[in-house]
């Protein structure tokens, strides 16, 4: 039993801001499908694992980013892991909506065949 | 279709080198469960998509990575997709023996409590 996680000395920069950021998946609690890949701050983390809904933090906006405040497409959290480095953080998740901006249940919402052509294999759901 | 995926531009400077990398996660193809997430530069990927075995790049060693040749814990990939940004990898693979390095099947054998203490819910496979 340790506290120490997750490390995130281990973490990369933030573009905006420099802030260290861990990478964090995804994944459906029911389908076990991966939805996304979003990016944590400390800030973050301390709100996700504190609450009961993912937080993330905005690579690009460099701002804390409460998933489903805008879009109503929120992630209850269902459990909480962390890889063998604590560099890595994994989220069993119950997906309201569409975890992707462009309205597919899963950001992978494209195949990459051997020759490197791309393949929508889904319709939107939203 | 499209073949300007993935999107390296958007990568995270590799510590060692400063090659753009991309997150890639390693999911089992049987079972759902997500084993482990690395990193991949062009190279990597190039290797990855053209062959039929998972190719990383070590953040810490600063060079190619193929899964499997220390350790005999390959990865055969059976799909490849992008996620909307083509910025994150998603490899479904046929995983030999444990994926992580300390021999548990998935790197992800910690869970969080919202307390922030971890718990090691499974066995070493290896």
């Amino acid at each position: 039993m340790s506290s120490h996680v997750p490390n995130f000395d281990a973490g990369v920069p933030c573009p905006k801001t420099g802030q260290p950021l861990l990478p964090a998946i995804a994944q459906d609690a029911t389908t076990g499908r991966v939805l996304m890949l979003a990016w944590m701050n400390r800030e973050a983390w301390d709100e996700t694992i504190s609450g009961n809904r993912a937080v993330y933090f905005s690579r690009s906006r460099g701002k804390l980013w409460r998933k489903g405040d805008t879009s109503g497409h929120a992630q209850v959290v269902r459990e909480i892991r962390v890889d063998c480095d604590a560099d890595t953080i994994l989220l069993s998740v119950e997906q309201t909506g569409a975890a992707c901006h462009e309205n597919y249940e899963s950001c992978f919402f494209r195949r990459v065949d051997p020759d490197g052509t791309t393949h929508i294999t889904e319709e939107r759901i939203a």
